[in-house]
C-alpha cells in the first residue's frame, strides 16, 4: 500500500481528498496535518467521515511527514504551499500540490497576478497535472501542480478545437459558474448561507487569478499566444462548475469537424463524457465524480460555437484530479479510487 | 380607482401581478380569470394572499371582463394571448400583454421562432413596453407588449453603449442566468425541486425564442442589424436574472465614455441603479423590486467591456414592468405601487 | 414624522428594520449606528437598500441619538443591550429592545440562562411586546422587550388553548425549525453556505435560551407553572420559523372547542391568519410579512392536538413585531408600514 | 455474479438502486423495467449514469424477468406492487419490495390506511427488512418488505429504549423532516422547485400512512400496543430524514442506562453511528451512505429524552437498506456495495 498524507486536511478540498482516498484500493492515509484543528480527530471535525477514519490531525512536521508518506497532497493556500513543497521534495517525497504556486511556468506572470515567488527554480520541475493533456509528463513527475478548477473545466472544453485550429483564438469568451465550495471554508461574511442562498453574482471580473493559468494552457495547446475573457460567477449550490465557452468558428470549418475533434480527442478518456446529441451538461449529473461532461452547439447564424463543460469542482476540479495524477505517477489504474457513480439527485 | 383584471391569474406572473396591484394606490382588482382554477378562491390557491384578497377565479368571460375592467393584464402563454387580446381591444379595454405575441414587429420573424400568427394586423399597434427606451410611445398605447424577462435585462444593459456606438455591434455575447420561476408553474418533471436543486445547466442554446426579441430591440437602438449569441441558463433559486454581456469596445473609446453613457442614460430613471465603483450586481439585492442593477468592467487586456445586469424576473422582468407600463398609460406616478424596498436576505 | 434610530443597523434584524421603516408612512430614520461598519454608507453594506436611503452608519453616540430620535430600536446582542438601553431611557427616548435582556421578569432566571444582569431594576418597567397578548400594557410603555422569534411563534400558537384550559399543561412539546437568518450575520464556520445548505439538524436541545422565555409567557397565560420541551432546528433557507406544538387535550374537550378558541382569540387580529380547514401553514407563504399563519389537527387516536404556526423570523419574529409595538406605543394604525403582501415564491 | 433486476427503475429510488448496485462487487444488473420510459436508455434518462451503464428500459415482462434475475427489486408504488410481487415469487425469484404492500402484518390495518389488498395470504411470508431488528429472519426470506423511510429512522432511534422499558410507551411524539426526494419523481405542482424551495411545512399530520408501520414495529419491540403521534415535514433539500423523537423517561431510569442501551444495541452494527458526546446528527453528514446517525439528550427538567436520528432517505431509507437485505439474503458481506463515505458538503 502506498502511504499518503494530506497537508491542509480540514478545508473542503482536504475532506474530499480523504473521502476519495479512503476508498482507494492501493493507498493508506498515514498523516493528516492541520494548523487550525491540530490534535482534533478528523471525524469530529467532519462527522461524515466517522466510521471510516479516526486519525487525529497533527501540526505540520516535515520530517515525520516525509518518513510516513510516499506521496503528499498539499491542500494549503498559495504562498503557504511554496514554503512547504520544497521542503517535502528535499526529503524525497513526491508532492501533488493543489495550490496555484507551481502552475504558472513564467514566474513573472505568477508574480504579477499573485505575489513574490520564493522558489522560482522549482517551477520548471513541476508538471501541470491535467492528464488529458499532459499524461506522459505526469508519469515521471516528482512535483505535480494540480490545475485550478476553472482552468480544468475550460481547457478540457476547448483543447480539441484549439489544437486543430477550428476556432479563432482571439475570440474566446469564457463564462464560468461555480458552486460555493469553491470559495473555501474560511469564515467570511460573504460566504455565509444567507449571503449566498437565493443570490447569484459575478466576481473578480477581468481580474481573477485563474486567467493567466487558462491563457497558459490554451496558448500551449493552440500554439499561439491567447488572451481570453474569463468571468467567474458564484452559484447557490455546493458543488459544480459549469463553463460556457464562446468562440468564433474558423473559416470553412464544419460542424462535423467540430464533432470529430471532440470524439477523436476523448473517445478513450475514462473521465470525459461527451453528451449525446440533443443533451447538454448539467452540474447535477456529475456530483461526487471525476467526470467532465461536455456538450456543444454550433450557431450558424453567428458563426460561433458554444462549448459547455460541467465538473465537480472538488473532484475533477481538485481532489479527484489530484488522485488521478497520483494514479498516473504510481502506475496504478488511472481510475483506481475514482470509479464513482455520481450522486443524483 | 382604476379597475383592472388579470387573465391567467394563477401562474407565477399572475400571483406577482396580484401581489403588486394589491398595494397600488390607484387601482382595484375586479376580476381574476383562470381556466385551471375556475371557481376557486385565489387565497386558497396562493395562501400568501390570504387576508388581502379573497376573489374567486372565474372562467374567461370577455364581456364581463370588458365591463368590469379598464385595463387588463393578459398573463397567458403565447398563442393563447393572440386569441384573447384582440377580443379585449375590440371591447374597448386597454391591454398589457405579458406574452410574446405582440413583441416582434416582423410577423415573419415571429412565425419563424414561434408559430403562425392569427392577427398580424394588431402587431403594428402594439407598443413594446420597455419604459426606459419607449416611454413616450407607451403613454398613448392601447396595447402594450410587455417585454420578455431576458430581453429586459439585456436591453437595459446595452442600450447606452449601442446608442452611442461605443461597442462593436457584431461582437455581442449575452450569457444569462434565470431563477426557476422563469420556467413557469406547470407540472413538468424538469421543473421538480429535485431536478433543479443543486444543479445548473444551459438550455435552448442558440435557439431560445427571446433571441429575435433581443435582436429587434438592440438593432433598433443601435440603428443597424444586430445578431447576438444569447445563452440562457437555469439557476437553482426562485427569483432573479443576471445577464453577463460581452462586447468589444469600439476603437478609441475610453472607459470614461462608457461610464458617462450609463450615467447620462439612467441618471433620472427611477428603477435603474448603477452600482457604485467596485460593486457589481447580485440578484439577491433586487428581490421583489422593480429595480435593474447595473455594473460593468472594462478589460483593457482584451479590449472588451463586460456589462452585468440583475433584475427580478417576476417584477422588472414581468409583473412590475407591466404595472410600470400601466402607470405611464394612465398618467399615474411611474413608481406608484412599485416603490418597494427589496427583500434581503 | 416620528424620528427613529436603529442601534445595531448592520445585522439581519437591522437591515430588516430599515427595509420596513423606509415604507412606514409616519416615521423618518434619522440615525443608524454600527460599531463594525461605522462611517460606511448603509446602501454600500446592503445594496438592496440603494435608491431608498444613503445614511452613513455612525459609532454609537448616546447624546446624539437621544437628540435625533424619539424612538430607538436596539438590535444589538444581549449583554450589549443592557449597557445601552438604560442610558437611552435616561435621556428620555422610548426604546424597543430586540435583545433578550429585558424579556425575563425573574432576574434569577435570566442570570441562570444568560449571565449577570447589570440593571435588574429596569426589568420591571419593561413590557413584553407581544401585542396579541399584551396590547394594553404596550400602549404606555417606555421600554418594550421585543419577544424572541421562537417564543412568538409558540405563544401565539398555544395561548388560546392554555387560557381556556383546553390542554394539559405539562404535556407541551415544541418542535421548532428556523431559517438561517436566525443564526445572525456574524462570520462563523457553522453558518457558511456549504455547512448549512442541504443539511438539517437540531441544536441547543433542551438548553436553548428561549426556553425560559417560552415558559414565562405560557405560564402567565395558563396561570400555572409550565415547563416545556423546546427543540430548535436549523433549516436550509433564509427566512421562516415553523413550530409544531404538541399537547394532550384536556378531558372532555371537543374539537369544536379548540376551533372556537382560535377563532375567538384571533378573529380581529390583523396579523394572525387562521388557515382554512384542510390547509396548514407553510413558511413560504409569509415571507417578508408580519403574519402568523396558524393551523391545527386534532388526533383523536392519541388524544393530542398538534398546533402549527409559521412566521417570518425577521418580521413577526423581530423587526415587524418591533414596528407593531412602535405603532401601538405611538397610537399609529397598528398595521402602518406592515401592510405587506408576502412574497411568493 | 448474482443477477438482479429493478422494476420501476426510473423513480428516485430506482436510480439510487442502480447507482449502488453498479458498485456492488457481487451483482450484475440484467434488467431494468419502466412503463413510462420503456425503450429508452437509462443513461439518457439519468445522465448521471452515463459511462457506467447503458441498459435500455423494458416494459415489465414477468417471464423474461424471472429468467434473467435471481433477485428482483420492486420499486413501484403500493397497489402496483401487490400485482407484480406474487407473480415474481411464483416464478421462483426472490423479491425485495420497496413498496408498503407487504409491510403491515395485519391486513385490516393495511386496508384501513391504504386500500383493499389483493393477496393477503402473502403477507405472512414477508419479512420486514430492518436488519438491525430482524437480521435472522431476513436470511431465509423469499420476500422482504423493505421498510419505509420514516419508520426506519424512528425504529432505529427508539428500539433500544423500548426493548428495555426505559421510556413510557404512550408518550411517544415523533417529529420527522424529510428531503424532497421522498415525495417522488412524478410531476405535481406541489413538488415544483419554486413551491418547495425556501419553504417548510408539515403534511399529512396525524394521517400519514407510515403511522401504522411505525406503531407495528415499535409495538413489537416494546411488547405492548403502542400508539404514536407522527408528524412528517417537507425540507427544501434533496436527501435526508431527521427524526426528533420525544419520550417520557420511565421512573428511576438514569442517563447512563439510556446511553448503555444505545451502546449495547449498536456497538457492532456496521451502519449505525452513535454520535460522540456533545454532537448531534445532521443530514448533511450521511448523504449517499447507508448510515443511521444517532444522538440523544436527556432533559432532567422535564423527565424526557429526545432521540435524534439522521438517514439518507434514498439509501438507508430505501435503496441502501434493500441492498443490505439482499446481502443478508445472499450471504454476502453485509456491507458489500454499501461501504460508502458520505459526500460532504
Amino acid at each position: 500500500m502506498l502511504k499518503v498524507a494530506v497537508v491542509g486536511a480540514t478545508g473542503y478540498t482536504g475532506v474530499e481528498l480523504i473521502r476519495l482516498l479512503l476508498r482507494h484500493p492501493e493507498v493508506k492515509i498515514t498523516t493528516l496535518s492541520s494548523r487550525q484543528y491540530a490534535d482534533q480527530n478528523i471525524a469530529h471535525i467532519f462527522p461524515s467521515l466517522a466510521g471510516h477514519i479516526d486519525t487525529v490531525c497533527a501540526e505540520l512536521d516535515l520530517d515525520a511527514l516525509a518518513k510516513n508518506a510516499d506521496v503528499v497532497f498539499t491542500a494549503v493556500p498559495h504562498k503557504t504551499a511554496m514554503d512547504v513543497v520544497p521542503e517535502l521534495l528535499k526529503r524525497g517525497v513526491r508532492v501533488i500540490d493543489l495550490s496555484a504556486d507551481f502552475r504558472l511556468q513564467d514566474v513573472d506572470v505568477y508574480q504579477q497576478w499573485y505575489q513574490a515567488h520564493s522558489c522560482p527554480e522549482l517551477i520548471q520541475d513541476a508538471v501541470y497535472g491535467l492528464p488529458e493533456l499532459y499524461r506522459e509528463q505526469i508519469k515521471g513527475a516528482k512535483l505535480v501542480a494540480n490545475p485550478g478548477c476553472y482552468p480544468t473545466s475550460i481547457a478540457v472544453a476547448l483543447a480539441p478545437l484549439l489544437r486543430r485550429n477550428l476556432v479563432v483564438a482571439d475570440t474566446l469568451i469564457l463564462d464560468s459558474k461555480s458552486g460555493a465550495t469553491g470559495a473555501g471554508r474560511s469564515a467570511k461574511t460573504a460566504s455565509l448561507f444567507c449571503e449566498v442562498n437565493e443570490g447569484f453574482k459575478a466576481y473578480a471580473v477581468a481580474s481573477h487569478r485563474h486567467t493567466p493559468e487558462i491563457e497558459q494552457v490554451l496558448s500551449e495547446v493552440g500554439q499561439k499566444e491567447i488572451k481570453v475573457n474569463f468571468t467567474p460567477h458564484l452559484l447557490p449550490l455546493n458543488r459544480g462548475i459549469l463553463s460556457t465557452c464562446y468562440a468564433t468558428i474558423a473559416e470553412d470549418v464544419t460542424s462535423s469537424q467540430i464533432a470529430a475533434a471532440f470524439q477523436d480527442s476523448y473517445a478513450n478518456e475514462p473521465f470525459i463524457r461527451v453528451c449525446p446529441e440533443g443533451q447538454l451538461p448539467n452540474t447535477a449529473y456529475i456530483q461526487g465524480s471525476n467526470f467532465v461532461d461536455l456538450g456543444w452547439v454550433v450557431d450558424t447564424r453567428t458563426g460561433r460555437v458554444i462549448v459547455i463543460s460541467a465538473i465537480d469542482n472538488l473532484v475533477k476540479g481538485a481532489a479527484g484530479q489530484a488522485i488521478q495524477n497520483m494514479n498516473i505517477m504510481c502506475a496504478f489504474a488511472e481510475t483506481a479510487g475514482l470509479d464513482v457513480v455520481p450522486l443524483f439527485p
